[in-house]
């Protein structure tokens, strides 16, 4: 079968081409080809499978090339993220709507009915005061209300993939992906950048600033259950997903406070102390719009579970990047 | 002031020009232009009054105009209607999605922050078996799942508009109609056709055919109701709209059968006589998808209540159209 990852040289779309790449099938069918498409190459290790094909450029520009290419399985990871799209509004609707939109329309085309797992976001919820406050507990059913411009082009892909799929021009399934945590390399302007970065930088041995307190609750899923779910997601029959709305996610619920503790048993007290707390309302105020606890029914009933510890995920991140990990 | 109705030569959008020129206000203002948009061209009636100016063909076209314009208040009614979207699905995504947001980002670069109000629809609302079943009351939070491209669209024009709103853009409310009922003219293709026509037809003395079983409920609202909410959203502060998620209106819920009861009540046993029951499954599996009753906070705070009995929908609707009454 031939597989189509968007966002395929990002550190989630890495990963699940490496995971995919290492059982050799999906839903019991043989990976002969590969394409991963984004803006940047794709690491060696993935250019150096014979299976693996780069396609770097624009997405908008390659939907030509993808109707034609008629791909049994399509993962859509590529976006432009939350702060991007809050600064520059065109860029967003240019990359998370008009692209997907595009990318829909191609594999409609290709007329062969792919199946399509797209990477939605947990940031489609968020409060619409004083109608709705941030839901204490985001169950299955809860009314998404974005508060971002990011968080409203996933909702839509949503709806554009749940209607192409209504219409049988594709099988499309959508999965909220939470925060993922522990993200390796640089930091970045995201404003959960720091549910990676209290951890990773600590541990490369460099120092680290929590914009928030330490009682705030956080939703976080680990890269690897990040993958599984989407891979979960593709291999489900229709019965088993249970309708065709987006698939809210199980996570990780804690407080910054818990994450902390967590690296000071896993990698000890010199290293925990490296993050020094420096308060910033604008970071406090967007964390506190986000749900932090999930009650996943549907994804429970696929299997799905949250990270059993922040220890656990903690702990594989070390063993992922042990490049990344400055000795004692 | 200036106003834009799109959709403004069809049934709604004419009461809603209608009533507006008979104020000759709007939130406080003056009416000293109305731009009546439609693929064809308004009544003769709205034609004669001297503020008002037709623009006749695809809005798509016309939105370079509308952003030289600096509307300070749109009504945007135009809409491909649900089972033309079904039949036609680029249709559909032409004229209510990529007009839609084609007007946005003219209304956007007028940089005059205009008012929007949106006619958005109850066709939101549905069942995703087996996740979720018709509601069985609509609250103001029930999560939106469209089973219809119609219901997408509204409910992605709904997200853009609040994003917009969000942006400082314009200034949108989205208001969800319900069936309107007692629409004049001719008998359309519309599965809710006959909830209308199954009092029209009589009246004018001819046979009606009513294709589902009489005691399936149903959520109505009259045009005199709905051109009302549609005045009292753009009117509204935006605290008195209590958050930027689309407004469930107020329905009268009554069964079919209560409709042929009250049409007997109003115009006599001969009247009533006319309609004949002729079940059609495929009608009856639509209808029966949709919810009919809602508990509209929000819009019973702004004052907009529900028709108070089917009975003064049938009254008003001989007042309103002598011509379209035979005599007895």
């Amino acid at each position: 079968m031939k597989i189509l990852i968007t966002g395929g040289a990002g550190f989630v779309g890495s990963r699940l081409a490496r995971a995919l790449l290492a059982r050799g099938t999906l839903d019991g069918r043989n990976i002969e080809r590969m394409v991963l498409a984004d803006q940047s190459a794709p690491a060696a290790d993935l250019m150096a499978d014979r299976r693996v094909q780069a396609a770097v450029g624009p997405l908008l520009a390659a939907c030509d090339e993808v109707a034609r290419a008629r791909f049994d399985a399509v993962f859509h990871l590529a976006a432009a993220v939350s702060a991007e799209c809050e600064a520059d509004f065109d860029l967003g609707m240019r990359s998370n709507l008009e692209t997907t939109l595009a990318l829909l329309l191609a594999l409609r085309s290709a007329g062969n009915t792919p199946r399509l797992v797209f990477a939605s976001s947990g940031a489609v919820f968020g409060a619409d005061p004083p109608f709705l406050s941030v839901p204490s507990r985001v169950e299955d059913h809860t009314l998404p209300t974005p508060q971002t411009s990011y968080g409203t082009q996933k909702l839509i892909s949503e709806q554009l993939i749940i209607d192409f799929t209504r219409k049988g021009f594709l099988d499309g399934r959508a999965v909220r992906l939470l925060t993922v945590s522990v993200r390796p390399g640089r930091p970045n302007g995201a404003a959960s950048g720091f549910l990676s970065g209290i951890v990773r930088e600590p541990l490369a041995g460099a120092p680290s600033a929590c914009p928030v307190a330490l009682d705030t609750w956080v939703a976080l899923i680990s890269p690897a259950r990040a993958v599984e779910a989407l891979i979960r997601a593709h291999e489900a029959s229709r019965a088993e997903l249970g309708g065709r709305s987006a698939l809210n996610l199980p996570a990780l619920s804690l407080r910054v406070g818990d994450m902390l503790e967590a690296l000071e048993r896993v990698a000890g007290k010199a290293v925990r102390s490296r993050v020094r707390l420096e308060p910033d309302a604008r970071i406090e105020s967007i964390v506190s719009s986000w749900p932090a606890r999930f009650h996943s029914e549907r994804a429970a009933r696929l299997g799905l579970v949250a990270d059993a510890s922040f220890e656990s995920i903690i702990e594989a991140y070390i063993a992922d990047h042990p490049e990344a990990i400055a000795r004692a």
